[in-house]
């Protein structure tokens, strides 16, 4: 199956089947998420993934619709930073430093750079810049999936209160952005056989 | 290749080698940013697709880091819109009845969920979740092209109002959300050669 043809089997899945992926194949869809390009590099987020039955359980009333929570394989919850501070600048400088083997010294260019930008930017233009960085991964996880025959929901209708209280997230540094059930579609699911609507390409593209 | 060594490839280019991505490639790269998902199907953006020389050295002066617009085979610039209002609701139920043969009056549920949701939104509210739409594309083009062996550079440092006034765009309903220069990386780039810096694992995920 080619990528077009994977994504065009692709669609929002009502309900799963509540089969389990295998964990290889999560992993390698995980690691697409991993790879995603974010702004000068500093992946403001993180990737939740809930596995255990008993809290897919617990975060069913927090969703708008339940029935993919409650038949998905594994729920995505992807959280985004609300604050980039100077420590985590210098982690992310050390990283660099490590990973490339490079003196810290010949990054401060770069360090300037991104301490400028994002010292200029309110905390609310932070957390919208973070949160477009985080939908780059929601596509690469959904990208992924689909090229694995995983089929997916990508969900923004949920209280996120409830969510952040359950799974233990600080709501002063961090905040939930948006939710990707993943598994199995089922037969049952009528969403499926329905054609895919998409502008035509004359309203979404245009050529200069 | 498989989907992960495309993504291990890829890289924000600093510099590519002026070569035109043939019509198919391009073609199929653009078919994967139509096929996006998008919340409610509302696909509220359009794909603008630089392809004129002269175009392209106009854009110059409105990017922070030009060598991309002057070596890109292509510049595509992904517009979000502002508001959504009745009729282009209106247009997407009229669109959704004809693809998938149904009568209008059997959406009704679907459009009154649709617009009660738009409505309770302030238009600040509906940009930034229409400006996140726009990033599922931006990372479905990156992935398809990355797949295709096409390398590109996400680029949001820019001055909107000049690439609005010299792309014709009108600010009061739609604006430049995000840029993508494609084309093929220049020998020259040192950061091709440079080892991928994302966190670690533990940094990242959390099972729970």
């Amino acid at each position: 199956m080619n990528y077009l043809e994977a994504l065009s089997r692709r669609y929002s899945v009502k309900k799963f089947n509540k089969e389990i992926i295998p964990q290889e194949t999560l992993h390698n869809i995980l690691e697409s998420g991993k790879l995603s390009a974010s702004s000068l590099g500093l992946q403001p987020y993180k990737i939740l993934i809930v596995e255990s039955e008993e809290m897919k359980q617990k975060l069913i009333p927090a969703f708008y619709n339940p029935s993919q929570i409650s038949t998905c394989s594994h729920l995505i919850v992807i959280i985004s930073k609300k604050t980039i501070d100077e420590s985590y600048i210098r982690g992310y400088f050390n990283h660099i430093s490590e990973v490339r083997d490079i003196p810290l010294e010949n990054l401060d260019l770069f360090k300037k750079s991104i301490n400028q930008h994002i010292v200029q930017k309110s905390q609310d233009e932070i957390f919208n810049w973070a949160e477009k960085q985080s939908y780059i991964v929601l596509a690469n996880l959904m990208y992924a999936a689909a090229i694995e025959n995983i089929d997916t929901c990508p969900m923004e209708g949920f209280r996120e209160d409830m969510i952040e209280k359950i799974l233990g997230i600080n709501p002063e540094t961090e905040k939930v952005t948006v939710t990707l059930a993943i598994g199995y579609r089922s037969e049952e699911d009528a969403f499926q056989y329905m054609k895919k609507v998409r502008k035509p390409n004359e309203k979404l593209f245009k050529f200069i």
